[in-house]
Parts: structure tokens; C-alpha cells; sequence
């Protein structure tokens, strides 16, 4: 007997979809892929999207004769657990839905289309799903990937599986109820893209992203950004949905911001600790000449005009730098941090020393306190 | 802002290999995909493995000079729990491994690979696994594909994934020390695939069968069996890994075993729930004509040829229903019972009823006391 190969080529597609009024009965982009006859649909929201949406969600479905269970997560990164995770399984598991052709509906936060997204990974082997961010978080980043997850043993995402929905629905009018800090979040996400690969996206954030914020992105000039953020964030993550390249663009400000959400989950959102991890690994960049003086301007400029508040005091240099060694871990053995190169650009390194760390933290008062006010 | 479309091919790809004295220093096959320089491995070995094999394993890993740590499971139906999934997670990021390059090795029976390969595929949303299966069960059938799973809310695998291993290394030695009953357990999936695909190999089974059976398959005749029905799962299911398709021929036996093997968990094997199952199909097939009377004289009189006694009490018609009803839901609204067809042929129906059922079971009873010795 010889060697058997097993060979299969797998296609995964999905589409992310801008729409207007998803509660509006008339609106199909909630029932759009999956059976409507006879159908059931299990439907996980989070405690705002109950809130503010409960009863148009509930009349959406009834209108549809669709048989609807709508289970609530509290939402926020301590509910990120197996725990919820096997409770929300135990509720599907009670109202059966058809393995292929009745998807389950999340609508939230990043937090919760991790959760769910896991939850339909796992069921069954794996059920159709339909992410409908209703954070700014999910909008431009956590919903549109494959990626899902649960906290565990102390470690976030430290269970998950790549996951496609089948489709991801946008409306952007939800993101008007939003509190500001939580826009603020989804923006840290926007700069990163920005610095890492989008100088363009830079100039955008510049010279429109102080008064998108200040309308919830209701705005025309707001709609531009978002797509510009979205397209970058899908060009990147489409030619490597799995992550066989581990060297990833998108994983700036996802080094040290790791350490710094395991020990402040509470208190620390993931776009701040996103953001921290920015200016500590843009302070790297230009001490290893790869931005100029001008440039490291520019960038503390620009979060000073969003009216973003870093909470730097959190910066212990020896979180970060254990927070380093478990990406290193992560990434398979070597560190691979982007580090922008100029505003747009990215190069991947390998050797930062914990005396790099410590120098940037040091120098990074200066920059909040003084610098960006001479660019 | 429009609609974006992500598309990607993801290529599926891992060997079944032969090998033999698996655990001998100079047999490189476990140690063939991953690193070998100041590496790590987490092995899982059920209790059987590590009763014969402990030693010889731990003895491979230090001559490799590779940091193994070896992680007993109990192994058996009812430790395929939620619990153990956890506790065996718990226990790898305790021993943190390389996430690309450090595959978890399986080394046991269906259970404990299906419950290992669902810990890869979730911990840090999948890392690399080798199974290798020390069980006839796990030789012809569990280890070969990529299903994983656990069982969970009273139901089987109803968590799980698709997760394909990197490898799978069947030594056909590790069969030698398997108690009777295990092997008739493996040999029930290989009369599965026989009926509803293979005539051939239902003509090696009638002449060889009982002498492999006796060897343990270490026989030459043993030998052609396993590598035909290996061959023939295989080409079941690599054209439909993910079971896109799902009609499939290799659900034969598996419609009616679901209820049987949750009721009777602590008692039936797998194999002795798919032949119970592949009875009671085969006479609902010869009601509708699909097959002779000398054909199922066939099928019974190998069963008794093979020294299989079968357990008919407990085929409670009311129960194979409700596993049909379940399996019907699975299937996403449609039974899609395959049916043989004559032997090796199959037809898939949707239209079984109750009385069906009740028929087969009362008419089973002749059929095994008389009919299969005037064939």
C-alpha cells in the first residue's frame, strides 16, 4: 500500500454589502441568502442592538413570517467567553435551524460577531452566518473578515476558527446612536490603516476625519473614509484569508496592544490599545530612521485633531515587551511587527530590543506633550 | 459605497501514508511536517496507547531530542465532552507550541482523534495536527477524513469542524494488540462501504474476511481489504471534503446509528450502531425492490461468516425514527437516506416512513435466525 493524496480546492466567497433601513420590511438584505418559506432564523443581538432596535428586528421577521428566536449578549470583551460561547450553543441547539440554508444572524459589536462567528464554525461543523456590525469597530474591521474567537485561559482569541459569513450587511445609519468613544475606537482602526499602507487615506483622515466624526460618519466626506477603509482593510486580508502569511500589514498596532488589553480588559477598548501601540511602534520606526521628525508629526498631529486622548500612563515597557514574545509565539517563532515606513508604507522586522521599547515610551510624552504643536 | 465581493481558493492537501515500526528512532514519519531543530511536540495518546506504547513514544521524542509532552486522554464515547475538549486546551497553552510549525500529534481511536482534531482546529483559530489511528475504526474511517468533533447538549458531534490533518500515519502493527470486539467494530464500515459502493470489496470480504478478521489484519489478504476500503472512503470524500454535497454514499449505516448510539452510548460501539443501522436500511431496500432476496441472503450470511452477532433488541422503531427526524434536520430538510441498490450500488430517498421502519425491524428477526443459511 503507497501513499494516498487528498486533494481539494475549496472556493470561499462572501460579499460586503452597503444597504440603508435594514429594518425596513421592504429591505431583502436581511433575508437574502438562505430559505424564506417555512424559515426559522436564530439571531443573537447585543444589550444596545435590544435597546435601540428590538421591536423594528422583531416586526422585521414577523412581517417575513419568519420564525425568529432573538437571544441578547451583554457584548463588551470580559462576555468574550466559553462560557457565553456555550451558552448561546445551548440556545441554538434548542431551536434547531436548518444546517444550510437557514444562516444565523448576528447584529453588534466586534465582540459579538467574534462570538457567534465561532458559534457557527462550530455547530454542526459549521452553519451559514450573516454579520451586521453595529459598532464602527465591526463596521471597518472586526466584521468583515473570517476571523472569529473567544477569550480563554487568560488569552484573547486564544480559541477561534477562520469562518466566512456569507455575508456582511452594512448601514451605516446604526452607527448614529453610537456613543463617541466608541467611534473614537472604530477611528484608531482607520488610522492604522492609514499610516501602515493608505497616505491617501491620511490626507482624508486629515482633512475630513475631525468633522466625520463629530456627525457619526453620516456625512458624505464620512462615507469616503469608510469605504477607502474598508476596500484597504479587504485588500489585505482577501490574498490571505487564512493567514498563511503571517507577516500581515494589518497586524500594525497589534503587538503590544495585546499585553495591554489582556491586563486592561475592563477598562481599555481595542481601538485605544490599538492606538497606543501605534505611537509606541511608530516612536520604534523613527528611532530606526524609517519616518521622519516631520512625518512622526504629522501622525500625533492628527490624533490630537480627532480629539483622541492616549492613555499613556498604561505603558509599562515590560507588558509590551512580553506582550512582543507572545505574538513572536503567535507568528510562529519570529516577530514580524510592521513598522511603517513613511506614512503608507510597511516594513516587517524581526530584532526589536527591549531598550527600544523603553526609549520610545520614554520619548512618547514629548511627542503628546509638545512636539506635534511645531508641524 | 457598492457591494465588495472577497473571493479566495483555498487548496486542501495531506497524505495517508503506510508505515511500520511508526515508533522506531529511525522511522522519520512522525516526525515529517513541522521543525525538528529545538522543537516541541504535544502528543495525545489514549489510555490503550499509552498502556503499549508510552515508553517506545517517549523514547522516540528524546532520541529526537524534541520536547514532547504527552497528554493522556481516557479515550471512549463518553469522554467526548465539552470537558476534556477544554481540558486538553487548557493543558497545550500551559505547553505553548509554534502555531505553524509544531503539529499536534493524535495518537488513539476515532474518539480521541475527533476530539484532538477539533482542539487544533480552535486553538488560536487552528494549528497543524498528524493523527494517527490505533483503532480499525479509526484506520478506515474517523482518521481518514477531516471531521472533528465532540458531542455536546445530549447530541453527538454536534460541535465540531472541518479541519483537515497535516497527515495521517496508519501502521497496521498498532492492530495487532486491539481486542476482537474493536476490530469488528472498524470491520462494520468497511461492509458499509462494501454494500454501497464495492462489490469487490464485498467478494474480499466473503473470501478473506474471516481469516483477516482472525490475523488482525496482518495477514496479505488483511492487507488488500484495508487498502481497498481506505482507497474507496477516500474517493467518497475528497471530491466533497466539506460535505457540500450532502448526499453522501458514506451516510449508509449512519441515519438510524444516531439515535441508537446516543441512547445505548455507554454500550455500543459505532460500527455495531452503522450495522444495525445497514440491516434495517438493507431490508427497507429489498421492500422497495432495490435489492433480491439472494442479495440480502448475501449481506446476512457475511455478517454471521465474519462472527458478527447483532443486537437487534434494541432497535425500538420509535427511536430510529426520531434519528431519522434528526438526521433529516442535519441534512438540511431532506432525509437523503442512501439505500443499496443491488450490492455496491446506492440510490438516495427521501419518502421512509414509520411503517417502513417498523416492518424492517419485525421482519430482521427471521432474516437472522433462518433465511441467510438456504442462500
Amino acid at each position: 500500500m503507497g501513499t494516498k493524496r487528498v486533494t481539494y480546492r475549496h472556493t470561499i466567497e462572501y460579499e460586503v454589502l452597503n444597504t440603508t433601513r435594514l429594518f425596513h420590511p421592504e429591505n431583502w438584505a436581511l433575508l437574502s441568502v438562505g430559505k424564506i418559506e417555512d424559515a426559522r432564523r436564530f439571531i443573537v443581538v447585543d444589550s444596545n442592538v435590544e435597546k435601540y432596535y428590538s421591536t423594528e428586528i422583531r416586526d422585521y421577521f414577523s412581517h417575513h413570517h419568519i420564525e425568529a428566536k432573538i437571544v441578547i449578549f451583554p457584548g463588551g470583551e470580559e462576555n468574550k467567553t466559553v462560557n457565553h460561547y456555550l451558552s448561546i450553543l445551548q440556545e441554538l441547539d434548542t431551536f434547531p435551524i436548518h444546517r444550510r440554508d437557514e444562516p444565523i444572524i448576528a447584529i453588534g459589536g466586534g465582540v459579538l460577531t467574534d462570538v457567534v462567528g465561532f458559534v457557527a464554525s462550530s455547530y454542526r461543523r459549521g452553519v451559514p452566518h450573516i454579520k451586521v456590525p453595529t459598532t464602527l469597530m465591526g463596521y471597518v474591521d472586526a466584521s468583515i473578515g473570517i476571523k472569529t474567537g473567544i477569550n480563554f485561559n487568560g488569552s484573547k482569541n486564544r480559541l477561534g476558527a477562520f469562518h466566512p459569513p456569507q455575508k456582511v450587511l452594512l448601514d451605516k445609519s446604526i452607527l448614529k446612536t453610537l456613543p463617541k468613544r466608541h467611534i473614537l475606537n472604530g477611528v484608531c482602526e482607520i488610522i492604522k490603516l492609514a499610516i501602515i499602507k493608505d497616505a491617501g487615506l491620511f490626507c482624508l483622515l486629515e482633512a475630513n476625519g475631525a468633522n466625520s466624526i463629530e456627525t457619526h460618519f453620516q456625512n458624505q466626506e464620512g462615507d469616503a473614509i469608510l469605504d477607502r477603509a474598508i476596500s484597504g482593510m479587504l485588500e489585505e486580508l482577501q490574498p490571505n484569508l487564512f493567514e498563511e502569511d503571517l507577516a500581515r500589514r494589518v497586524d500594525f498596532g497589534h503587538t503590544f496592544s495585546y499585553g495591554l488589553e489582556t491586563r486592561h480588559e475592563a477598562n481599555l477598548f481595542h481601538g485605544e490599545a490599538v492606538l497606543l501601540d501605534i505611537v509606541v511602534s511608530t516612536l520604534i520606526a523613527r528611532s530606526r530612521n524609517l519616518l521622519s521628525e516631520e512625518e512622526i508629526g504629522k501622525i500625533f498631529h492628527l490624533i490630537d485633531l480627532l480629539g483622541i486622548t492616549l492613555n499613556t500612563a498604561i505603558l509599562d515597557p515590560h507588558l509590551l515587551w512580553r506582550s512582543l514574545e507572545e505574538r513572536t509565539y503567535h507568528r510562529n517563532g519570529l516577530q514580524r511587527v510592521p513598522l511603517p515606513q513613511g506614512i503608507g508604507g510597511c516594513v516587517f522586522v524581526n530584532d526589536i530590543k527591549i531598550n527600544e521599547i523603553e526609549t520610545a515610551v520614554k520619548n512618547l510624552e514629548d511627542w503628546i506633550t509638545v512636539k506635534y504643536d511645531h508641524t
